[in-house]
Formats: C-alpha cells, sequence, structure tokens
C-alpha cells in the first residue's frame, strides 16, 4: 500500500466501486495533526488528533462486545458536556491489556490536556483549561498486545505543534490515511444542507476493512458538523442513522472489541438552536448525516478485506425488521455465498440455505429471490424465464445486488458486504497482519 | 480426489489428523449396495443403499434450517414402526425443487419398493410386501437444481441386484465414498459393548466436508446396530449424543437444508428387550453410539473444505451450557480465528474478539485463555510464563486446542472445527463445485 498521499488524488485512488470519495475541505472549529509515531515498521502515520478550539457537543455509539478495549471503558466515564478531542492510534487496539492500558489513557490524555491548554493561551483570546476528562480516545489495531504509551507520549508535543487551523482536502486525506489499519483506501465523505436558514457542513471520515460485523456500532467513524446541536439531540441522530449504516454493513462477521462512531458539532454555523429532535427544521440535517454515514459504511464494506465486489442484500416485505435483518446478514455473512460471488457462480441455492438458516419466518410458497433485476424464483417457483447464463453474466459486475421478497409483511433491511477471496486469507493468514 | 478403492486401505488414505478409521465388517441385518447413475462427470458411484431385510427400528434427526429439502419432508411424513431401507444420492439436494422434487422421491420409493418386494419373493423364507413409505431418503449436492429423477430410476434395478447380504470393509468403504460430496476422505466408526449378556455391534459412515454447522443434526451420518431397541429408545439415545457429537461441530457456519443424522437397529444381536432409556443395561450402548457419533462427526469436521489444522474448542465453567457452547461456536466460526489458525499465527487476541462478540455472561477479571497447555491470560492478566515463541511453535501442530475458562459457573462445551485455508476459496468459489 502506498501512503503517498498525492497518489489519492489520482482517478484510480479515488475511484471505488461505490463512486469517488468526495473532496472536504474546511469546517470551522475542527483542527487536525496527523504524525508518525513509528508504531508501524513501515513509514507511515499512526496518530491522528482531532481538536476543537472552542469545543464541541458530541454523541458516540460503541461495539456492544462484551469484551471492550481500555480506550472505551475510558469514553465512557466521560460526563462533560463539551470534549475538547479525539486522538486516534492505529496499530494496537488497547484491548485486553488491562490497569495497564487503561493508565496509559491516563497519561497521555493528561499531556495532551497540558500541551492544549498551553496551546488555547497561546492562539484564543478567551483562552480555557482544557483537562484530561475532555479528550476521547479511539484505538485499532492489535489485540492484546502492550498499548505503546511511550512512542505516542514522545511524539505529542509534535503532534499538537503541528495543528492546522485551516483545513483543505489534503490534510482531510491525511487524516484518513492516518487512522488505517488494513483498508487500502481512505475513506471520506461530506454533505451540505440547511438548519432553518442556515447552511451546514457535515464531513465524515472512517476506517475499517476487517473485523467487521456491526453489533451497534462498527469500525471507526468520526463525523463533523458546524451545525449547532445540542449533544442530547446529536446522540438521537447518531443512534436513529446508525442501524441503516454502520450497522447494516459486514465484511467477515466478526465484531471488533473497538468499534466507534462519533458525531462533533462545533456550532460554528450559528444555526438557531434546536430544542427538539423532532423539530421539522432538523430533518434535511438528519438525512445528510445518514448520507453521510452510509456512505462512509458503504466505502468501509467495499473495502473489506481482500473484497472484489461489492454486494448489497436487501430483504423485503418481511414480518418483522428483526427478522428481514437476519436474513440480510445470515447471507451477507455466509461464506458459502461469498465465495460464490468471488467465483462468479450464480448459485442461488447457497442464497437460498443461508435464508434457511437464518431462522427468519417466511412462506416457501411465497419467497423470491432476484439478482439484479433478474429474477431466479417467483412465489417459491423457478421463474418461467430463468436462465443461467444471463445470471453467470451479471455475476462478472463488481456491483451485485440481491433481493430477497418474503411478501408475507411490509418490513425491509437493506445490508452491504463484499466477497470472500483468496486475498482474505493471504492477508489474515500473515503471521499478525 | 481418487476413489480408486484401494487407496483408502493406504496408511496414507486410512490416516486423518483424528486417527485412522476403523475397519467395519459384519453387521446382521444389513446390507449394501452402491452403483454409479452417471450424477457427476467423473467416473465414481452416486448412489447407495442401505437395505433391511427384517426391517429396522429407526431414528432420525434433521437439521432445524426453515427451508428444508424434499427428501427430508418426505421422511418426516413416514409414521410406520419398520423401514426396509434408506436411498442416498450424492450431487443433487433435492432442495428448493418443489412438488416436481417430491414428486420424484413417490416415483423412485415405489419403484424401489416393488423390486425389494421382488427379492423378498426370490430370497425370504417368509417374504414381505415393502411400501414405498418403507423407504427413507438422504440428498446431498447442489441447492435448487432439477432432482435427476431418470438417471436414478434407469439404475434401481442394477442397485438393487447388487444387493450384498454379506458386508465386510470393502463395501462398507465403498458406501462411504459413495455418499462423498467435496470430502476428500471417507468417514467410518464403529465400537461393539454389551446389552445385558449379549455383544452388540454399532457401526457408523457419515459425509460433509462444507456447508457445515450444526442446528440439531448436521450433515448425513448414519449409525448402525444389530441391538434390539425399540425405535422411541433409539430417538432418545440420538437426542441426546447429537448434542455433543454432529451437533458440536462446525467448518464455515453454514446449516444445510439437507441435513439428517439417523440410526438402525436390526435387532440380530437377540439381547433381552430393553423398555425404558434410564435402564442400566442401556448405559454401555449409550455410551458406545456417542463414541461412534463423535468418531464421525470430528471426522467430518477435520475433513471440512480446505482443512489444514483440526481444531478442538472447550469453554469451561460457564453459567450456563448456551454460553459456553456460544462462546465456542464465536471461536470456531470466526474468519479471522480460522485464519490465524492457517497462518500459525497465536493471534489470542483474535480469540477474545470472538469470545466478546459472542454476548455470553462472563467476568473479565476471571477470564483465562490456555492453548494447548500453554497458559496465556489467566484470570484477566497476561500470564508471567507467557512466551510468544513457545506458542507459536505449538501452533504449527496439526491439532489446536483452545480452552476459555470463564470460572464463574459449572457448565462446559466442546466444538470441533478446522481452519481457514486459501483452498476452501478454492473449493468454493469453483463454479458449481
Amino acid at each position: 500500500m502506498d501512503f503517498g498521499i498525492n497518489n489519492f488524488f489520482d482517478k484510480k485512488h479515488k475511484e471505488s466501486k461505490i463512486g469517488h470519495f468526495q473532496d472536504l475541505e474546511h469546517i470551522d472549529g475542527v483542527s487536525i495533526s496527523t504524525i508518525s509515531c513509528g508504531l508501524y515498521n513501515k513509514k507511515r502515520d499512526d496518530l491522528v488528533l482531532f481538536y476543537f478550539r472552542g469545543g464541541a457537543n458530541y454523541a458516540n455509539v460503541y461495539t456492544q462486545s462484551t469484551l471492550v478495549s481500555e480506550n472505551i471503558k475510558w469514553n465512557r466515564k466521560i460526563k462533560d458536556k463539551k470534549i475538547y478531542g479525539i486522538l486516534i492510534n492505529t496499530r494496537n487496539a488497547n484491548a485486553l491489556t488491562g490497569n495497564d492500558g487503561y493508565n496509559s489513557l491516563k497519561k497521555i490524555s493528561l499531556n495532551i490536556s497540558k500541551l492544549l491548554t498551553a496551546k488555547q493561551i497561546e492562539d484564543e483570546d478567551k483562552p480555557r483549561e482544557i483537562k484530561p476528562n475532555q479528550i476521547l480516545f479511539a484505538c485499532t489495531g492489535t489485540i492484546g498486545e502492550k498499548f505503546p504509551v511511550n512512542a505516542i507520549l514522545n511524539n505529542t508535543k509534535n503532534l499538537v505543534d503541528k495543528i492546522k487551523y485551516n483545513q483543505n482536502k489534503l490534510i482531510w486525506i491525511k487524516a484518513a490515511l492516518g487512522i488505517m489499519t488494513t483498508d487500502t483506501k481512505p475513506k471520506l465523505s461530506m454533505a451540505e444542507c440547511k438548519i432553518g436558514g442556515s447552511n451546514v457542513k457535515i464531513y465524515g471520515v472512517a476506517k475499517g476493512s476487517g473485523m467487521i460485523f456491526p453489533n451497534m456500532a462498527t469500525t471507526l467513524g468520526f463525523i463533523f458538523t458546524d451545525a449547532n446541536i445540542s449533544s442530547s439531540i446529536l446522540k438521537q441522530i447518531l443512534n436513529l442513522n446508525i442501524k441503516t449504516t454502520f450497522n447494516a454493513i459486514t465484511c467477515d462477521g466478526d465484531t471488533s472489541t473497538n468499534d466507534m462512531v462519533s458525531i462533533f458539532s462545533t456550532g460554528s454555523a450559528n444555526n438557531k438552536e434546536i430544542k427538539s429532535f423532532k423539530d421539522p427544521k432538523l430533518k434535511q440535517f438528519i438525512n445528510s448525516v445518514h448520507q453521510v454515514m452510509l456512505n462512509l459504511a458503504k466505502r468501509v464494506a467495499s473495502d473489506g478485506e481482500g473484497a472484489t465486489k461489492f454486494v448489497t442484500i436487501k430483504c423485503l416485505n418481511s414480518k418483522t425488521e428483526k427478522d428481514a435483518k437476519n436474513i440480510c446478514f445470515s447471507i451477507a455473512n455466509s461464506p458459502l455465498v461469498k465465495t460464490a460471488i468471488f467465483g462468479e457462480d450464480p448459485n442461488w441455492g447457497r442464497i437460498a440455505m443461508a435464508i434457511g438458516k437464518s431462522g427468519a419466518t417466511l412462506k416457501y410458497e411465497k419467497l423470491s429471490i432476484l439478482m439484479g433485476s433478474k429474477i431466479i424464483l417467483k412465489d417459491g417457483k423457478l421463474d418461467k424465464n430463468y436462465n443461467e447464463a444471463i445470471l453467470s453474466d451479471y455475476m462478472k459486475n463488481e456491483n451485485i445486488e440481491i433481493t430477497i421478497d418474503l411478501s408475507i409483511g411490509s418490513k425491509n433491511f437493506t445490508a452491504y458486504t463484499m466477497d470472500l477471496s483468496k486475498e482474505y486469507i493471504d492477508i489474515n493468514s500473515d503471521y499478525r497482519s
């Protein structure tokens, strides 16, 4: 993987199965710094700081794993209304590292908060004292290895010195690259909308390529906005949107100990305060946040480890949303379905197998299965126009869409995943990849 | 795969990661015939008949998939106390084939029952009329393809003509080979024990290599005994033993539409009738059936598609058996754990991830993780003797044992699986493998 930044302006790198990534520019109140602490053998940035000079409202969702990383334990204890920064390191997950891992975060937050307070005194008209418990952490990498606290502490001064108050597309790409692990492409997305009469921006970056199967949140995703929105409303927006975005993707059915998706609002757009989640003026904003989150989530799935194809799985007209979701993920996580897609084999019997093992309520005589717009099974019978040669041809596409219509209810779900290739095995059987 | 029978007497073919298979000899009342109907392009047997000339008591367990194959629908309707035969075909699962698939079985059972009745008249002192609903079916192969009813009907005469009343190790291996799909090794097992003063034999054959994750029964397994045991007691024995044998294995987490494990007793051992499942005279027999079933189930897991290693996963001292089972299967089905084992990487962080995502109740400060006899995590802390080099060395073994000790209860579970290799992808991305 070439981390040369300029490559990512190339058509080749901006392109992906789900389209170009967007260029992010400036968002007031967000500052970015990225550096290398040498956590990898190769030269690449591995530490990224998002700094909110005026503070930010925020909301987070975390993995539902019963074993969570030390940084998530840290974040869960934070009760401050505003936070001033989030520090993201790669290579080490700080999971199953115990007290040692937790104490490392104490040391780093103390150190960073002092450095940022000094920066406030230097740069701000009304400098604030920034406290250790106003810093969030996100960690991603190997589980169970000792957390590299000293390598990080040795580089925090440099990290804070390099903070840029004005962002451009270059620094956003650097940030998106700096949080990557086995990802092959940086993941960025943006939207703009209005709240009342005010224009607001929504920017997002994410990472994730393996150990991705949402059980609440998944992978790392960070959404930034200049909207003036309270933390409690941000939390409602995040909880609403997470279900159909980051919680609708899977790469390998494996749920990380470190999953975390956050949204931060700096308020610099100066829209009139919104008092309620149900305020109609918020509708456009909620949709735009959804659009950014879905775009990022799709980018994560399409860059799943070893992916050669991006797969969308729709389950329609189910009795319950839970059934629809179970069917989608039973198909999306089936290694037999995923290898058939890799092999470009329209082996729909494996899709039927996955529907059956999901345990969802269904009536066989009402079940329909489609690939793209091609009907395979219609009301439990092989469609009269079924033609394996045409289906085989369809499987050559980079984007595969599978639709299951249960025709017994009105609930739907859509999941996103990728195929299972030999490269997945290469990546993951490599000693400590 | 070479289906030359004599190869399977070689040391190379008899050996497996879990030891040699046993030679099965004769069991009174069981007859075997195997032929090729040309269902495969290559020359190999694809149709196997087990015929019980004096009838057999029997019990079956089936897949819990909500989409089941037509042969399982057929078998479920059979209410006769004795059955006379089970016909097993490969290459075609007869699943999602609808009425057409079901009617094929009607035709075949009618045809076979007539042929067997004629054979009774020719060979038996007291010939019986064998009825269509005294024939069971097991099917395995591709889902959703038209069932090859004519190819089978054209060969039933030959199949019945070739019935052998006396079995030897050769015919048992032929039967075990005849039911294979992507398996690389035939799976046979036997035990002998006493019921009261009578010696009884228990023979078993099984198949299965992919689409294997038990949800009640899994794959195909057939157990034969000359014991005199009623069908209702056989059912209790099967239900008891299935949990820790065929329902304790997984290859890829995918549950077939066709899973079926059956036990047949001919009664020719002439032991005194057993009235109750709880009769102490039955204890040895139940254990011996368990031994045969476990041996077969392990052979299925160790021959999982692309397997290079056989993996045993134990979860000890859990609050509930369900939790212990969930943890075992969360590890056993994790592609990240399985690829690490393939890569001989003692990446125990992925084991911890799988424990966490299982959702089982645990206390981190009581959690221990071992590989073989090597302690990694002890009461939530990295063990003082932890040595990655020694663990790396351990990973080179063909048999890997992972033990999780939760230390919060008294329930245990053991699951069996294999690693995930590039060959798995090769096998399953091959067009219609």
